[in-house]
């Protein structure tokens, strides 16, 4: 009996994890892998981009988990610079085209990984393709962003465009560098992944490192000459910038799924069941480029993020492998750390509550990292969003000193468990003055909550 | 009508959070607030002890939340050096001795606060009440132990006998502050608090710090002249010793309970319902001598810890002030850092899970704190304990560096929930480069537990 073929489309952490957890669990006898990817890496952390522009890290290759030739002597038959251009889900067979010599051929699979990401929004307007304009996603835009920092004809003023995590990340980045910085944004504060509120903290440690904010401005378009960028247009002036970096976001990359009809979902991205299969014969996908589960909104969501392509991978690789996982979804986790703070979100902010027809009460805490007599205690600022009536927390925000980001996953893992605000505040968390107030913030602000909530019931509701 | 009067025996967390809740409840016409005390001060950090006798904390008033005169200012009777000898339960009333004139009255009582705290045990050997042998659990035995420090006499060697949280933190602390430290517990590693193997990273954190250890070894007796010591009898060799430490643990202190008849719990605790009643018509009780449910053993258990005490005595504040709240239990989480070290436990460790019957698989593993290419990135070991079967978390212990110890909060909010290790492994954590790998160390434990268990499935149960 011959071997079962899998056909892996995407190198990165979904299409590699799921490549990997079924090479674990099934022999080349009874699996074979193929890979195909258009770049030239495989598996590296695209998160750490902004670190290695910024010189955190100094070496492009720490952030490369696993190179082709470790999947090979896996036996993962990886090709670089290969893309696949076309699915035909009837034949079981896929275009791919090798990108140095232009031929395509036709691969047959039993099974097929889709794992083509996602990619970067970049605005249509005249100018926008100019090299000097990069997008910030895959690791060779980062290693061309280094090689123009380090060149002669080094850029002195930056412009960033979109003031989310990959913005601001490479802001910081670009301010390390020596750069001038000025960030825009359409939103009235940065990180729109906040509520404004908790956003204006973060404008705050921006601009505490220098980098100038135009905060409610649409870029109207871009100064450029051939490759060359002078100049980004916003509400009639003008920024002057050598370099300019997108940072408006990502969609999931699903034109070749799409073609192939294989079904994309309301968010944009592929569908999956729980156990990341697509409907279609054979056909599974993973990472930035799928739909998941919204926990808390109970909606279909488009998330791009290193943490949930790695674990769909492996879920994926794991019901590949013959063995039972699945992905029972997110709840809207994300932590960064820029000019100093740390920012975490999980769940809804107070726009997406109310988008998702939730009624709810908001509170704000301010309180320390650790106990306030203890060295090093610094400002940790929590916001939780919890349902009124039933008081199930819906949402939470964090902006604060060291320490205060992960503190997030205790409020990820109440989401999970649709905890009401009440019971969070009875949780019995790690207390000793190196670590936390004997009231958690945590605690101190899931008690605001249940006080809110409380109060929030007694008032006639409705509007008169 | 006039007010109803609460007495609150005890001037620390359990009972000035219950006599503070209440009054923001009820106004002075409705209730009147009187609080004994026995020492000279109230709502202190009693963990703080160890970071102001180590010089971390330079000021033992910044341990001091809040003093007799604020509470005062907020309409609390507050009695400092007044002892509570007697409860009469049938009459409404407790005896009251000023320490000072040692004159005795009786007080009428409505309501009733019991918030004795806890008292440290002390080994039952000649020269153990010698006062160069110092407990440490009162804010006056930090304050005596720093006026020895600092004195013309300051002491050269010190013996910290117990390894616990205290003793540890203790021996770290007299090491800073220049001493010779040797540590003697009866157990083979410190931190019995954890499994063997992770007291065992404990202990080589202490040994990096230089602090000697004399492990599975037992107190025979000191050498005392007077209130001075020279050393600690250990197995037949003596310990030369300036100072003693005793950090031996504490148990609940009932007496004055038990003697009126209030109903103590097999923990040894004060046995109390969940809005901290204890039975006995208006008496009510919080902190350190009452006895919890443990939520993962399903037992009653005895745990001091001021972020319990503080806990409990907010929920027999809003019970007394005519609101209603419960404590729902604890998971048994603790945190400390010592030697650099960062050490969390939470739920049942492998003794304990046996002890309330549980069939269960360990896993332990190594992994970093940050992604391992980030700056900063150290190492952190994570074990988890799992129910056979039903994969159901039991337990989790953490040791590690900076970054580590707070990860222990979202396994105690898995705990809370029940959560299989297969459900944690899919948790939506927070996840950026400088906070954690893309699979968080909690993540990898998980995922490794849930294999152990699923092993475990397949293999016959019962021995042959």
């Amino acid at each position: 009996m011959s071997a079962e073929r899998l056909i892996v489309i995407g190198g990165d952490a979904g299409g590699m994890s799921a490549a990997s957890e079924a090479r674990r669990r099934r022999t080349a006898d009874s699996l074979e892998i193929v890979a195909f990817e258009r770049g030239r890496y495989t598996s590296y952390s695209a998160c750490g981009i902004p670190y290695f522009v910024g010189g955190v890290v100094p070496h492009s290759s720490s952030l490369i988990a696993r190179s082709p030739d470790e999947h090979r002597r896996r036996g993962i038959d990886v090709h670089l610079g290969h893309e696949v251009t076309a699915i035909d889900t009837q034949a079981g067979s896929v275009t791919v085209r090798d990108l140095e010599s232009g031929v395509e051929r036709q691969e047959r699979y039993d099974q097929l990984m889709v794992a083509t990401g996602a990619v970067p929004i970049r605005p249509d307007l005249p100018g926008a393709e100019a090299s000097a304009i990069f997008g910030v996603q895959v690791l060779e835009d980062g290693l061309a962003l280094r090689r123009l920092l380090d060149s002669d004809a080094a850029p002195r003023r930056a412009v960033v465009v979109g003031a989310g995590y990959i913005g601001l990340e490479m802001a910081e980045a670009l301010v390390q560098q020596g750069l001038e910085v000025a960030l825009v944004d359409r939103a009235p504060q940065p990180m729109a992944t906040l509520d404004p509120d908790m956003g204006a903290l973060v404008a705050e440690g921006l601009r505490a490192i220098g980098v100038t904010l135009h905060l409610g401005a649409a870029v109207e378009g871009f100064d450029t000459t051939g490759d060359a960028v002078s100049g980004v247009v916003i509400s009639g002036t003008t920024l002057p910038a050598d370099v300019v970096i997108l940072g408006l976001g990502v969609r999931p990359a699903t034109a070749l799924a799409e073609a192939a009809g294989i079904r994309v979902g309301p968010s944009g991205g592929v569908a999956v069941d729980r156990r990341l299969h697509t409907g279609t014969p054979g056909v599974w996908a993973a990472g930035d480029c799928v739909e998941v589960h919204h926990r808390v909104s109970g909606r279909p969501a488009a998330i791009a993020l290193g943490t949930h392509a790695n674990k769909q991978g492996r879920v994926a690789g794991v019901n590949l492998g013959g063995g039972y996982a699945t992905f029972p979804g997110v709840v809207g986790t994300a932590v960064t750390k820029v000019c100093g703070l740390e920012v975490a979100r999980t769940g809804l902010r107070e726009a997406e509550a109310e988008a998702a027809g939730f009624d709810f009460e908001s509170v704000v805490v301010d309180s320390t990292t650790r106990a306030a007599y203890f060295p090093g205690a610094a400002p940790i600022t929590t916001k939780l969003v919890a349902e009124r009536r039933t008081g199930r927390l819906l949402g939470a925000q964090i902006v604060g000193a060291e320490g205060a980001a992960k503190r997030i996953d205790v409020l990820a893992c109440a989401l999970w468990n649709e905890m009401t605000v009440d019971e969070i505040a009875s949780l019995d968390l790690g207390y000793a003055p190196p670590f936390s107030s004997v009231w958690d913030p945590v605690l101190i602000a899931a008690r605001k909550a249940g006080a809110a909530v409380e109060q929030s019931g007694s008032e006639p509701s409705g509007t008169a």
